[in-house]
Order: C-alpha cells, then sequence, then structure tokens
C-alpha cells in the first residue's frame, strides 16, 4: 500500500522490535525513515516495507552526534522532499549498564544520557523546524507528532540503575519542556512510559514460563503511537504508560 | 448501524458533554446503556442513538447510591440479556464548591467524595462480575474495559478546591487498586486526567476570545476512550492526560 | 518540665505508637490535648506527661463526627484558654479492610474515607481559626503548623487496599489545598508521607528476624514534626517522607 | 566554637547563598571543606567559620571534572585525616540558558546536565567512601548524610527551562538510586526541591514589592538539611519540598 501522504516520519533507534513495528505502522500513510547506528537494524525493515508498497530508506545514524543528525534530516530532504514531518519518533536508548555508583566509569554513567537524553535533544531540534511546518500546513490530516519512548525507569530510579535512569529522567524532562514550547505552535509532543519487558527477539527467553500476556507486544506500542498520533488538537495527551496486563506496578 | 457485539457498554454520567459523546461512540460497536440522575440528561441521546440504528437504552440512576446502581445493572441486563459488560466508563462528578475550607459544611465537603468517589466504587463494584464474564469468554473482541474520568484536580489540589479535589484523588486511588488487582484477570482499567475546559454548551461563553484549540473536543476524549478500550492484553494504558493544545499546564 | 508557652498543641488520634511520642515532644513546649475515641489510649500518656511536669488533657474523640470535634475544641479551650493554637498534628486513620472491591460492604469502604479524610477536614476546620489566632501574633516564636500523617498508601494504591488508600489520598489533597490557602495567613500545613512499618507494641511481632532499623522509630516521627514546627515563613517544607533505612521503596 | 566531631563535612557549590550557609551551619559540629570553581566565593566564608572557632578549608573545583574532584577529595583528607565523610552536599548547579530547544547549542543544553548531574555523580563516587567509613563507625552520633540540592525544575519541566530542567530530574534520578543503593548500608541520602527565590544577594532586587516571607531564607535551608542530617536511622526522609510563605505551586 503506498503511503497516501507527502509529509513524512522518521523513526531513531530502530531495531527489530518497537522501532521497526512503529515505522511499519506509520509507513501506512507515510513515506518514512528509519534510523539506527547499524544498518543490520534497519535494513530488513527497510526492504520490507518497500516489498510491501511503502516508501521507506534507512540512514546509519549516531543520535549523540549533532552531525550525524543533521545529516540524517538532510537525507530525508532529499529523498522524500521538503513536505515537512508529520511524525518523529525517538525510539533510540543509551547503553544499559547495572552497577554500582561506586563501580560505574563516567563514560559509563554518562553513556545513558548522551543517548537518551542528549539524542532526543539534538533529534528534537533537528525535528521540529520540519513538524512545523506541517502545523502550519492546513491541507494536513493531523496534528504534526512527536513521541519520546520512555520506560519504567523514566519515573523510578532503582538501585544500580543510576545510568539508565538518569538518561530517561532527563528524556522526560525535556519532552514536558519541548511539550510546553511547541504545543500551542500546533505540534503534539508525548512521553510513553514502556513499564515492562517487550516481546522482541532478544527478550524471547525471558519470562519463559509465563503467558504472552506477560510481555509488551511491539505492535501494541505502534498503535498507541498512532493512536497518539491521530488525536486532534483539542485532546492532545502528553503522557500514557503502556504494560502487559501481567506486570506488577 | 447496528451493534455488532451482545456484550454491552455502559456510561455513568450521561449529559450532553463526555458522557453522551462516549456512549455515542461506543454505540457503534456495543448496546449501549445511559446513566444519570435526570432523565432529561440523557433522553436526547438514547433517541439519537436508536434513530441512528443503535441500541440504547438510558436508567435515572443516583451513583452515589448502592440500590439505584445495583436495580441499573439488573435492567440493563433484564435489556440486553446477560452476556456482560464490554465497557463501563464511569464519568460522573460530584456537585462543585469553590469556597474556602472554613466555610465549606460537611454535605458540601463530602459531595465531591460521595459521587467521585464512593459512587465509582458502587459502579465499580456492580460493573466487575460482568466485566469479568466478557473476560472469560474467548470470542470477544476487545478485552473489557473499565474508564474513570479524572480532572486536573486528581493530580493538583487548589485552594478552595478541596471538596472536588479530595473525590478525585480518592477516585484515581480507587482506579489504580482496581487496576493492580483486576488487570492479571483480564480488565483493562484506565484514569483520564482530563486537563482543561471541555467544549460542551454549558462552556460555551468560557474562553471566548480565544481559539478553538483552547477547549478540549468530547470527540477527542471519546476517541481516547475508545483507543484505550481495543488496547491488547499486551498493552494496557492505566493512564493518559488530556488537554487541548492551548492548555498552559 | 512546664510548657513554656500559653499557645497550646492538639493531637488527634492518640496510641500506643505516634500520636503519644508526638504529643510527648510538644508538650516540651505546649500544653498539649490528646484526642481519641478510646481513653484507654489517651490516659496514660496525660498521666504521663503531667507527672514529668508537662500540661496535659485527654478528650474523648470521635474525629468523624462533626459535633464531637467541636466539643473536644472547646474543652480545650476552655481547660488552656483563648491563646490560640500552635500545632496541630492530625494522626488518625481509618479502619483497615484489607479486601477485593467486590467483597467491601459500602461501610467497609468509606470508613477510611470517614477518619482519614473527612475527620481530617472536621480537624482542620476546627483547628484553624485558633491555628490562625497564633498567625496573628508577633510574640509567638514559630509559625503555627498543621499536619497530617499520611501514609505509603497516601501515593500508591496497591490491589485489595482501596478502602485504606481512597481515604489516604483524599487526606493529601486536602493537606495541599489547605496549604495553598492557609500558608500565605501563616500557617504552615505539612503532610507525611510515613512509608513503613512503626515500631510500636502492635507490631512487636513484626519482621522480627531484621535489625532495628528495619522498622520506623516513633521518636524520629515525632522529631521530624518538631523540626517542621520550628521552620521559619521563609522555608516552610510541605511534604516529607519518612522511612528507615531498610525499608525497600 | 570548635568542631566537636573528627569526621568531616563537605560542600560542594559555594557561593553567598545556600552553599556557604549550609556550610556555616555544619561548622559547628564538623570540620567543613568549601568547594567551588572560583576562589572568591568561598574564601570569605572560610575566613568566617575559622575566626569562628571553626575549621575550614577551600578547595577550588569544577565539579564536572573527575580529576578535579579526586583532587579536592585527597586535599579533604590530607587537611582533615581519614575520619571520613560525616555530610556531603551537592549544591552546586549547571549554568542556565532562558532558551528554545531550537536556539539551544549543544554546549548549552548539556551545561545543566554537566553541573548538577554528571558533577552530582562524580561527587557522589568521590564521597561515598568517606561516608560508607563513617556508617561502619559505632561512635559516631548522626548516621552519615548526602544530600543533593535540587529544585522547581526536578519536578517541573517548563518551556524554554530544558537545559536546566534535563541536568535536575538527572539528578533526582541519580539521588533516589543512590539512596536505595547506600540506605542499607547506613548512609542517609537526601533530595531537596528548593521551590522558590532563595534570598541572597545576587537576588536583592527581585520581588522587592513583596514582604520578606516572598523568598526562601538560606538559614531555613542549612536548618532544613542539618535537620535530615540528625535524623536516626529509623526515620530517613529522602525527600523534601521548601519555599516560602508566600510562594505559589
Amino acid at each position: 500500500m503506498a503511503p497516501t501522504s507527502k509529509a513524512w516520519a522518521v523513526v531513531a533507534g530502530v531495531g527489530p522490535g518497537t522501532g521497526a513495528t512503529v515505522a511499519r505502522k506509520f509507513s501506512l500513510q507515510y513515506p518514512v525513515a528509519l534510523l539506527a547506528r547499524n544498518p543490520d537494524n534497519y535494513e530488513p525493515f527497510v526492504k520490507e516495507i518497500n516489498n510491501a508498497g511503502g516508501k521507506a530508506i534507512g540512514i546509519s545514524t549516531d543520535v549523540s552526534d549533532a552531525n550525524s543528525i543533521k545529516n540524517a534530516f538532510q537525507k530525508i530532504e532529499s529523498e522524500f522532499g521538503s513536505h515537512g514531518c508529520a511524525a518523529a519518533i525517538f525510539n533510540a536508548s543509551g547503553r544499559f549498564f547495572r552497577k554500582s555508583v561506586l563501580e560505574l566509569s563516567e563514560e559509563e554513567f554518562t553513556a545513558g544520557y548522551d543517548v537518551s537524553c542528549k539524542g532526543a535533544f539534538l533529534f528534537s531540534q533537528a525535528a521540529l523546524p520540519h513538524l512545523l511546518k506541517v502545523a502550519g500546513d492546513s491541507s494536513t490530516q493531523h496534528p504534526p507528532t512527536l513521541i519520546y519512548t520512555g520506560a519504567t525507569a523514566s519515573v523510578k530510579s532503582n538501585a544500580l540503575m543510576s545510568s539508565f535512569s538518569t538518561g530517561k529522567y532527563a528524556m522526560r524532562a525535556l519532552s514536558q519542556s519541548v511539550a510546553r514550547e511547541f504545543a500551542p505552535k500546533g505540534v503534539h509532543v508525548a512521553h510513553a512510559i514502556i513499564d515492562g519487558v517487550i516481546d522482541i527477539p532478544r527478550t524471547k527467553e525471558w519470562l519463559k514460563d509465563q503467558p504472552p500476556e506477560a510481555k509488551i507486544s511491539a505492535e501494541g506500542i505502534a498503535d498507541a503511537y498512532w493512536n497518539l498520533h491521530i488525536q486532534p488538537k483539542t485532546a492532545f495527551t502528553n503522557e500514557v504508560d503502556i504494560r502487559p496486563m501481567l506486570e506488577k506496578w
């Protein structure tokens, strides 16, 4: 099915999980750019979307690097045109070090922030002018949307988790500041607290003794993001939590 | 359009605003019962839904009265059959007294709790056995859903607002306890923080100097509730906020 | 040691735990009134404080009953004079029913609210005029203080806990509304989240295999309340959490 | 008055405001080290404390630099001995850029995090071994305490404030993770939300038309920190808010 809109969507942090599934969902309406450091992480999905009649490109991008992000958006515009961005999804996460505060190196500690927050900032800064273009275009169907993927650690900071949670708390702060600045300009900004294990190849062996409802489906996340995207200007949701039916919280 | 499901939906707290619009939305798939104290509040919408090919009944109900609630659910079952409840939406609010703590009578103070929390409890207790019936029925399409309509005052308690906010905070506590108890049994429980002025006949003169995006559309809320309802067991949202694009928060 | 101030303190919800210990602490500076339903709960502490050179009275009071509360404050004024209230501590809790939402009777469900929130409202309404008197008296040493004792369930509502948590969430809402209304008038209002098992006779057998640091000392709470009381108008704390060193949170 | 303890205290982020006042307060019991980038910021207070009979040193330190922090703690130990740290207060804040997300440079955006969070991490990592030494020493009077100074922006992220709030949210995450890891080892970790304008030379002209109770007194903060420090192991407070009586919140 060919995308019905000229404005494009972009997903940063694509791998065989949430990112790919979100890209697939948004590709039903938009040309979509898939960003990941490693081409192996987006290539199969770019192919799959194009084979299905969609329009997708993959761009090797380091979201914590300003130039890399800048180049990615130039590439998107040169491929998809300057019709503006209908949806930008930041789904990247920093590396994860389950370690005592006493044992973390400075590099390990800041790794979470560098991607989750600085990356989200660089991505937002690059995406917002394109989102504002769509906001000002009365012919578009849905308000342009900027979504950040958070985690349990966005609102709870456990022992040994500081390198991860500091980045996620900071990303949530960024999302709220961006929402308050750009909602009045017509951009819908939302933060999702993904609370649980996502059911992806990497977590196949986790929670094996439990029924499927113990894990979050990537499709469920993608549908939730799409439903955020189609909200009208009169009813923006700025934060959702998403967890499987069997999650303790 | 005739409802496609035998399981029914129920909306408590119907008036010419959110309640009616939510009922209209859910009537596209379910027979729907509209509950309000005053028949004037539901009669036009019952008629409208039935005229449109849907199936609706109205029941005069005082949600703060256990017997009244009990009678309402017996009436629903006798009209719609014992196919169970697919969606129960608690949308009632206690009366509102903008007064100093020193000037509130005991009756005024408890009025908020009596409807917003005790009413929500009585409604939940009556609805849950019917929701559990649908949860155990593998032929139904969406997990049965119980949604509570909250407000800004569910998470912020301002001066002079105690009679309202105490009821709303308490209702949020109820929703979280019910969610944690019944999600593992397959019932999707969600709480919505409606943050802003809803665009209904009663608020027509409010914010008149502002564009339409300063108010929340009841349709936006109804769509958000429907999108909660269709979430799968692997991706339940337990809390959403909803505000118009121009709301300060 | 005789109290050094004419303004008095009042503690509602006295038993052999937090209430008695808080009363003892405040009796070092103020004549203090101890309120409880059952005289057995305050008599030993009234005696103890008076024997130690303090000045204490006990009043049998049902905090969920407006007349009972009214009578209590009239009794206090007739005994201690109309010098105003320096500190009012609401420490009462509703009865506790660990039950499914489906099994709670209406009376059981509302029992938490009736004491924790309606009681707190009636107590606040009765105490505030006396607190305002002290606020307007430049000769007093510390800003008059109104403290509410909350619990883990004030901010987290677990399964089977709805009768308790709804009352505690509502009390927290009350405390915030009262704080915002009366702080500008010079009354210091604070809410304490007591997160853990308090070390009192009733909990002697609990956590027996753990070191003493697994429980909260009532003295620790009393000291924290006193330290709230002596904060100046330029540095009010409106919420504290208190937990023992070994508590998981 | 000479300090009565051998264990020492350290305050990072000293200037003519909270930092200096906190240092003065803790110098009544402990030898105290004052850390700031610019010696002008600590020299007058080091002199003042030593003149008053206390024991103070100042160390020029860049808290966002691991080596600078490391050198500071070596200097402290060589001056005050290896008796351990009784209290470590992190009071530094990153630079502040009130700017749109679209106008912040990468350096400006990360400046908040670099000090508020990375600095807090480096400081915690350096201080914790010394705090643990005191935790294991049964002769010390109060549990060793690590306090982080937060702000309104630690829990609310407004438009144009992202460079500041992202650092403060992240610091709060750090404080909670450190608290959960080290409380069971006897270290008291607390985070303070300073909500309002602090009354210091730099803010002299602010809120000039308002009474003194519109600003927070640095003494009020210092007293609150001391009261956190003297809490026993059975009653730790992990978060306090502090605001002046006239603050809107």
